[in-house]
């Protein structure tokens, strides 16, 4: 039969399109949402069946495939191909034993993931695997198995350095752009900081969407070793690189489900890191009541979880619990962010304090993991480099390095379509809701649109009167400007109280 | 916007297909997979989005649908149609909860079946509400809730008698057609026996596929009412009656996972039964090394769970565990097996006596449901309906009532293609895999095929000798014969070996 590129984008999981009047679907007795495995070339794939009733989708005697699953098939067009009921993949019996509550050994998890990175799951099979794994169901060791088997099932760069270092946040708050700032810093250290990241998947701006302002951030591997032999470190996307390409095919399922479990999130963080070849890791865990962890007993368990697993790993980790009560900076949104970083570089008397002070000392320690230097002298040389300029120097290596975007952080180019929301009360800002205003923010646009966000003008407490200016929010499209209005209006994210309701955290910074 | 129809047959899960370049489409910031609702004529749907990047397919300022999600919304090709971001359904923080572990209330039930019944989840959605439900994770009133919420969310017939007896089996055994015996059999007793019973989802046939070989199973709603006045049964196909229609929905993702939890088939058939308008319900647990329940404490384990939950919904229930080391009868697939049932009706010396031995004795207690027959009478009662042909009188008239088919028994249409297996050994058949018959019955064609499946020629403790017939494969395509041929050279399905290692179960009968 005849390939055919069906040209539709099914977001990570494989199509086929059959006619319904195709011999080979009558005689193989498919059904809709079988599993099909499309051969050619030697080359093999499994997906899920979509019946067609037109021809002129998909006729007689075509096999259609989703663009993802074309591209896997690496043919042309009109290339022949064969269809054959699908064999379930191996590692089904691992995943219904893991349904069914038992617990699983490291073979099982290298046979799933092994699986799953190799797309012969559907995305039934995939949520079924993540729901299973999902809170109480899985031991520490199981944890590791788990990371062991990402690793194993991707790439794994190798920077002949036996210290490279590395800094990752759990997620959940924004405006959390210090890794933007501690690339630089530990770089002028010296130290080898050769940072990959993702884009934003639900928030609204990825430290890739946000160092896009700047510069190129889809770089080949090659182009990127040669830029952190040169400045010692880098700040790429990492999706192109097949570090744990498992871990991408199960986010197109937890993303829906809002799922992060603890399970979920160590083996998804500790496996893209040590596939990235770090061997050091300072990990942020921030705490808040709009945190992804509201509590110091959750942190510390989370903590004691990724300490393990880490250990099994070889991976020297630094875990950081940190103030998570409200965005860090002021703007959010990818230029929002951009500005925020860049007046921190630069020592500009606009820059927000607290992300200053975050990047200094989150610097600071993975600047101990050096041997020459002793514990507790991290955060002020961090803070020499900063305000020498160095830091500064150094990101601007590495932003000419990947191809710079000319980003003038004076004259940001922010959404042309604005409002403001402002505080219907007087008092201090005891609350600033990190998940709402993500969401006006992603409903502005961001970080499709690089312009569109939020910047705060108040942070906690901060004394308001009625009229005052909260945050102002950007646009580039009308529609996405009454979104971002009609949810502000509901609630603003912020609340305003006395002093005394200011919530506290009892956290290292 | 446009209407358009995608002849695409995305079974169960709504999509919508929206062109890349296609204003609103980047104006919302959608991404593939959201969810989007679909809304014209006051009606609204949910579905998933599929990025089209072919004008042909889906153009700009069109909204493509995919098969079912476009009769859902009944309104015709190129009608307008507004798209828009999907508010998430309202239960998902039920189902967020029952993810994390915990236990639902009713209210949680049935917001999360009616989400589920008016296709508001995704096959994401689906899937982590069957694995979250899974195995331990439910209580028995969690089972009950379920049950309930499934049959208030669809329509319930009221056949206005308050004797309506029906007979269930958890299924697992081919060629298990009791009901086109005890049908006509009760019925001729002058019971109401109105049944509606499903197609075949995962073996060679259902009861549906198999009464279609001798007449008409899709019915409306208002004549299958008129059959059941004049002859007290039908044996109708219960697809359309909306009858638990969320049932439907969940069998889409638990059949891949090949999910069968006691929590889902409890609620699943008794919300079935009792949206049909049962009042009493014998159900046949069968037992054995390839059945589905394979101990007598599991046997039993899930009778406890059959009669609370009928208890708490006011059905009468009788369940009865039966003998399920082997197939019933001999033919496997629609027309071998209406080949058997019509045999045992005209009590032709060829009849299969195990067939007529179980349709008689579960006929027998449903008899028992009569107030005027003495437990224990059931049994012979059945027995004389059958001998005297007034049960084949009554089958008969029901055949003609739904549309005869003209099926003749002895010229059964089986499949021109055939090919015998046979006994490597001699002693006795010690084994006959449920599972394997089927699996080879299903390659041969079954249910597709009418004529197509599995002539079993040998039976549990049956002497053989080398080289003897053990069953015979009938097929219409010479694809699927090579397909059966191939699995049963690699195993037969068979088992010979001494008496001493036939399987014994103790069980009622």
């Amino acid at each position: 039969m005849a390939l055919r590129r069906v040209a539709i984008d099914t977001y990570h999981e494989n199509v086929v399109y059959l006619n319904r009047d195709c011999a080979v679907y009558r005689a193989e007795g498919f059904q809709a949402l079988s599993k099909v495995e499309v051969r050619a070339n030697g080359r093999k794939i499994l997906a899920t069946l979509n019946v067609v009733d037109d021809g002129s989708i998909v006729g007689c005697g075509e096999v259609g495939l989703s663009e993802d699953a074309f591209a896997q098939m690496g043919v042309d067009n009109g290339h022949t191909v064969s269809v054959s009921q699908a064999e379930p993949p191996e590692s089904m019996g691992a995943l219904f034993r893991k349904i069914n509550g038992e617990r699983l050994n490291k073979n099982d998890f290298l046979a799933i993931v092994r699986d799953i990175a190799h797309h012969h799951y559907s995305k039934i099979e995939l949520t079924a695997f993540v729901v299973a794994t999902n809170r109480g169901e899985m031991d520490r060791d199981e944890v590791f198995y788990l990371t062991d088997a990402m690793v194993a099932c991707g790439r794994r760069l190798d920077w002949r350095s036996n210290l490279v270092v590395d800094k990752h946040c759990i997620g959940g708050i924004p405006g959390n752009r210090t890794s933007m700032l501690l690339v630089p810093i530990v770089a002028a250290h010296g130290m080898l900081c050769p940072k990959t990241s993702s884009r934003a998947i639900t928030s609204p701006a990825g430290t890739a969407d946000t160092m896009e302002v700047l510069a190129n951030v889809e770089l080949p591997f090659d182009q990127l070793s040669d830029i952190v032999r040169d400045h010692h470190g880098c700040l790429a996307w990492g999706g192109t690189a097949d570090l744990s390409p498992a871990d991408d095919v199960l986010i197109s399922v937890e993303r829906p489900l809002s799922l992060d479990s603890p399970a979920q999130m160590v083996a998804s963080i500790l496996s893209k890191k040590i596939a990235a070849g770090s061997t050091h890791l300072v990990l942020d865990i921030p705490i808040g009541p709009t945190a992804k962890v509201r509590s110091m007993p959750e942190a510390q368990r989370l903590r004691r979880l990724f300490e393990y697993v880490a250990s099994r790993m070889h991976l020297s980790l630094d875990v950081v619990i940190t103030d998570g009560r409200q965005p860090i900076g002021f703007g959010i949104g990818p230029v929002l962010e951009a500005r925020d970083v860049m007046r921190v570089l630069e020592n500009d008397p606009r820059a927000p304090n607290d992300l200053r002070q975050k990047a200094l000392r989150l610097a600071g320690r993975l600047i101990e993991c050096d041997p020459d230097v002793r514990g507790g002298e991290g955060f002020s040389i961090a803070r020499d480099i900063l305000d020498s300029g160095r830091a500064l120097s150094c990101m601007n290596a590495i932003v000419q390095a990947q191809g710079s975007k000319h980003f003038n952080h004076n004259q940001p180019k922010l959404g042309a379509l604005t409002f403001e929301v402002l505080a219907h009360a007087n008092g201090v800002v005891t609350g600033i809701d990190n998940l709402h205003i993500a969401r006006v923010a992603r409903l502005a646009g961001a970080p499709k649109v690089q312009g569109a966000g939020v910047d705060l003008v108040r942070k906690l407490g901060d004394a308001v009167s009625m009229g005052d200016v909260l945050y102002r929010v950007y646009a580039d499209f009308s529609t996405d400007l009454e979104f971002a209005r009609q949810l502000s209006n509901k609630f603003s994210g912020y609340t305003v109280g006395g002093v005394e309701d200011l919530p506290h955290v009892f956290v290292e910074f």
